[in-house]
């Protein structure tokens, strides 16, 4: 019995890693020749090809995983759709759900979408590590057949996850605000970092930049067809997200400009007291 | 000979661990009692009191760290220059350079601003580590004795640190960029995170809140008191940074208004490679 990987970026290649250490056998397709081979070479798959009709045991496979960029999930699941028997599970896992999850099980009905929460700086299938998924969150969305639910919980389960169901319209809000709004927020502070400064500021204001910059902008700084894709994907909840940011820090703005400083550590008390709500 | 540090909080603690390390004599002040005990446990200190005047070896005392919040760093001085030999070269490692250096030596000519940029997460003296200051860079600001500098440089640099001079307007503004805009923005996208969101998104964004998420806020969810002091100490060049990230972000949404994809994916490629300049 074989498990597919569609995909062999820094999911996908994390994904293969941990599933053969559990003995099972893994098939990969990626558009990169070279891709397919590192993926081979670093023990990621069992077998991997740049076309999903030269994978010898599509009949066999029990579930594919969908690794690709969000823009191409659609498009992959019809092509798994017409070469799969029908009883295989399909899956992704890409970070936004609501332009994705219905339309994917109009097209099959053993679709679950899914949304595993890890990442690492490092793109592509050179990232890929193991125990990448250990203790991270999972997103399942409601799906209309409960055993293909079943068969996907239990193999991100396996890998560590901790499982949380979610309808995509509420995962796509919520995301919204974790993880596609400070990509915009750490990508934006770059910009006020290099934009507008005296020449001899600029010289210090990169030479002096510590720790403290370098982990607001991790993300911001990040893969940048992937902050695309989010953006274009889960437009609508990212431009209320944007919104009420934007009005935070103009009334934070505000309280340094009237020079309210019990106001301001107020703010600041009331940020340190919640971030340890998240994660 | 001794070296004194006033205010034994993480920068004063680690800082004695190490020139202990290196085998000098070091007495600490701190106004709490129980941060006296503590910093001569953990080998922070040789001596420690709750008053500067009960420290018996003020006169033989080579240079004094002050250390304290940066609203008292001026009023140590003062009480320094009064107590010290005037041989002893004062300096300090507030994060802010303008609102103290010219004021400092005119109370005490052998003082050298100076900022380690260094930090933790733990905050006090329980977050006191060896190596803190290894390959962070310290900014020392010009200074009317250039013996004094030479002290000040080279104990520094015994610590392992990258020196770096800098006049105090041009370092306010540097740091209010990348090191005081950072605390504002992750601050603002706690509250973001936060507020005006339906309980259900809350509860998802809460549960699913990730690296990405923790990362971009950690500084913003850092000690409300110090990210208070950087605003009221800085006000000016903070503002400047404020208004010019407002812009940025503004700008970036409007992008993503517009569904302008190649232009959004062009400004989060400027800030994948922008980042790299820094630090």
């Amino acid at each position: 019995m074989w498990i597919g990987i569609v995909g062999l970026g820094l999911i996908g290649g994390s994904l293969g890693l941990d599933l053969r250490a559990q003995g099972k056998t893994v098939w990969g397709v990626s558009r990169s020749r070279a891709t397919c081979e590192m993926a081979l070479r670093v023990g990621a798959v069992d077998i991997a090809s740049t076309q999903l009709a030269d994978i010898p045991h599509l009949q066999e496979t029990a579930v594919v995983f969908v690794c690709t960029p969000i823009d191409q999930v659609l498009s992959t699941v019809q092509v798994l759709a017409e070469h799969l028997h029908p009883l295989t599970v399909i899956t992704d896992v890409a970070s936004v759900k609501g332009a994705i999850v219905q339309s994917a099980q109009a097209m099959y009905s053993r679709f679950v979408g899914c949304h595993p929460m890890a990442g690492s700086e490092v793109q592509g299938i050179k990232g890929a590590q193991k125990h990448l998924f250990v203790d991270r969150p999972c997103v399942i969305c409601p799906a209309p057949d409960p055993e293909a639910i079943a068969v996907v919980q239990s193999l991100w389960a396996s890998l560590g996850m901790r499982i949380y169901y979610c309808d995509p319209h509420t995962h796509d809000q919520a995301v919204a605000r974790i993880s596609h709004l400070p990509v915009m927020v750490g990508a934006s502070l770059i910009h006020a970092c290099q934009q507008g400064l005296d020449p001899t500021v600029q010289y210090f204001a990169q030479k002096l930049a510590s720790s403290g910059f370098r982990d607001t902008t991790r993300v911001g700084g990040g893969n940048p067809e992937l902050g695309t894709m989010m953006a274009r994907f889960n437009r609508e909840a990212l431009q209320v997200a944007l919104a009420q940011y934007q009005q935070q820090i103009e009334h934070l703005s505000q309280l340094i400009a009237d020079q309210n400083w019990s106001a301001v550590q107020n703010y600041l008390e009331n940020a340190q007291k919640w971030r340890s709500l998240f994660g």
